[in-house]
């Protein structure tokens, strides 16, 4: 029963993606207008649902930065409306024509970008995620289903009704953005078993909800486990440039994926570099956790053995490692970095790019903190994920990353001998 | 058992590819001329393999096509050869870097082209496919897992083993061409969740080995179900155009998934142009089903109901149906078409426009014919499958589409506010 569920809700989402690939630009750019001005005029029922929620939650004993999460405030739901518009004013990938070439029989070969057709999003307790994925993945000309968390589904529902008058008066099914209002595990199960009608599974949240999606998807998912960004300070580093991107990457924020774990030391200037550092950190109250070499420079630091790296503290704690040169700092990460995003500080340029072009991450960075990547920070204009996998894209994926191209070809009458 | 022993076999091939990716394009090409030059000098060994494959193939009772494919000759070893030289002169599209933008706060953002990591081909009865995939993975950076089928096991193990001599000379790990020497079920199916270490599936074949593939897969896996390709001729066609391109993509080859199997005829212009189709099938005996508008034209010819369409004949037959307008042409393809390719005959540029534009198929040609839809005809130089799903390739795949982009950054310390 609930596979006849999925099938139908998945169906009626690809026939909508059949009217949204032949919008204009123009006609796109107007529906999220419309659905901005909407979500600006429907605080009332939108604040009243999340109180719904917040009640359900508060009473189910989520944590406090989950209900942080769920709360939505007349400027929460403002911001949603402005990432909407500001949508509107981002190049419109869907229909680029480009020459691929002109082949020796006359025939032109060009390739034109598409949309993808239907993005499935599975994510948990964030509200904002029902506009900001239905909006980029209205403007990039594909259908959504929206697939949260029980926790957050009155507000997401309240969120959707507020924006469907504007596909509606626009001649767009509604189901172009599909939430379901079902957050039954079954249905959840039958969606992903649907290849025929949706193209990519894109979920939002924890390692435990990703690998629980890939284990059970018959349709592509992108995949981002966690972020393990390492800093890796070089013998000819600027030691100045160094602290700050440091200090950036480990306490500006620290609940997020481009936040920095690890830090790697080029034993020459260890002596030099640490003591300042330490003294930082002790400020900060970040907690430290170092190689036998390097923890007598931390107060209370915690020593670790050789197979303990790799985790993602997501708080104010960090791994310290003094490395002999450029290769063992470089095989650190090959071992224990998640291909998220991965920094060197360091003067010489020849360092830097072979540190650019030997380390395996979606984001490779010289000279600059980790905290910049993400898709508004590297000039995507808005981001629907981040994929540590390399299949279709690799990094923070923006509009283009929701498209595809397909062969066009324009010949004369040519046959093939 | 059977997973410890993917594991092994996905492991070594995933470290092995960390070698590849760091070659020059110098160092690859000249791997891949010792491989050629390897298996022109290894007609004994491999041809002897083939006989003991072709022996039980024919008491196993494969049919003559079958058989066919799975023989060998001098003949064909050398085209093998001669299909890696081709490839040392391609381009290789691994470290390529782009210049993104620049951003307001001075970051430099590119991209830089890099393998996808481990390519898992599965495969039946053509031997061909271990020389021909190893060495375009090979010349990408990618390690490659081949699993052939049982019946031509013994010849892919020896071309495999004429190959690996030019690998380990250049220092790199065997593993990187991996042939599965067990045909067991159940190793295919633990190859296929080995999520960590392999990072593409692409399986070449028919449908029922395409699905399952997609089943059982938690790797993603480029589809190609089958090609169900249509021409439709306009009322403003060059009929004689319309009419070589039919003739060319029904009956030049039949066995192929870029051959016609639709036609479409707006009705305006079926009465001139049917009469002498019928004459050409009829003398080429090509057989006919059609609607009933259509069928009186060609003797013989089985009527088709409304539902019928779709059909992937490869034989000298094909489906052919009256529509009123463009529209109509366009609704039939998107009902009953494979979004492999697809194919306008047209004098008028805006309709050629619209169709290239509205029809969803990983090709759409405008006045040419259909089997010039493979990777060496679109310009890719070589094909390594078909995609007929939207994620990460549309349509033929060659080098560029066995890499993916890393997002390459690079400041003067920058960090974020």
């Amino acid at each position: 029963m609930m596979m006849a569920k999925a099938k139908e809700y998945a169906a009626a989402c690809a026939k909508a993606a059949k009217v949204l690939a032949r919008l204009t630009t123009a006609q796109k750019n107007a529906v999220l207008s419309d659905m901005a001005n909407a979500l600006r005029q429907s605080h009332g029922p939108i604040l009243k649902a999340n109180e719904t929620d917040m009640a359900n939650g508060r009473d189910k004993g989520l944590d406090n930065a989950m209900l942080d999460r769920l709360q939505l405030t007349p400027a929460r739901i403002d911001a949603m409306a402005d990432a909407i518009d500001f949508l509107v004013g981002l190049p419109d990938p869907v229909g680029e024509r480009r020459l691929v070439e002109t082949r020796p029989n006359g025939l032109k070969i060009e390739k034109m970008r598409i949309p993808l057709g239907v993005v499935c999003m599975i994510y948990e307790a964030r509200p904002n995620v029902t506009a900001d994925a239905g909006a980029l993945c209205l403007k990039s000309g594909n259908g959504v289903i929206l697939r949260g968390g029980r926790e957050a589904l009155q507000s997401s529902l309240a969120i959707a009704e507020a924006m469907r008058p504007a596909l509606i008066a626009h001649g767009i099914p509604g189901a172009a953005i599909t939430v379901i209002d079902d957050p039954d595990r079954e249905l959840l199960l039958a969606l992903l078993k649907q290849i025929d009608d949706i193209d990519l599974v894109i979920p939002r949240g924890g390692e435990g909800l990703i690998r629980f999606v890939t284990e059970q998807s018959r349709i592509p998912v992108i995949q981002h486990f966690k972020g393990v960004c390492h800093l890796y300070v070089d013998k000819e580093a600027d030691l100045d440039k160094a602290f700050n991107i440091l200090m950036n990457g480990k306490t500006q924020r620290t609940g997020v994926c481009n936040a920095l774990e690890g830090l790697l030391v080029h034993q020459d200037v260890a002596e030099t570099f640490l003591p300042k550092v330490a003294k930082a950190f002790g400020e900060k109250g970040v907690k430290v956790h170092a190689d036998s070499a390097t923890a007598g420079y931390f107060a209370g630091a915690e020593l670790m053995g050789e197979d303990d790296y790799g985790q993602e503290y997501l708080a104010l704690e960090i791994a310290i490692r003094q490395v002999p040169d450029f290769d063992g700092a470089v095989a650190h990460i090959e071992r224990f970095g998640s291909q998220h995003t991965e920094v060197i500080v360091t003067e010489n340029n020849d360092t830097a790019t072979a540190f650019q072009q030997q380390v395996d991450s979606a984001v490779v960075m010289a000279n600059a903190s980790s905290r910049f990547s993400d898709g508004g920070e590297l000039g995507l204009g808005a981001e629907i994920g981040i994929s540590t996998s390399k299949l279709h894209a690799y990094g923070p994926m923006g509009l283009e990353a929701l498209t595809t191209e397909k062969f066009v070809v324009t010949g004369a009458g040519q046959v093939r001998e």
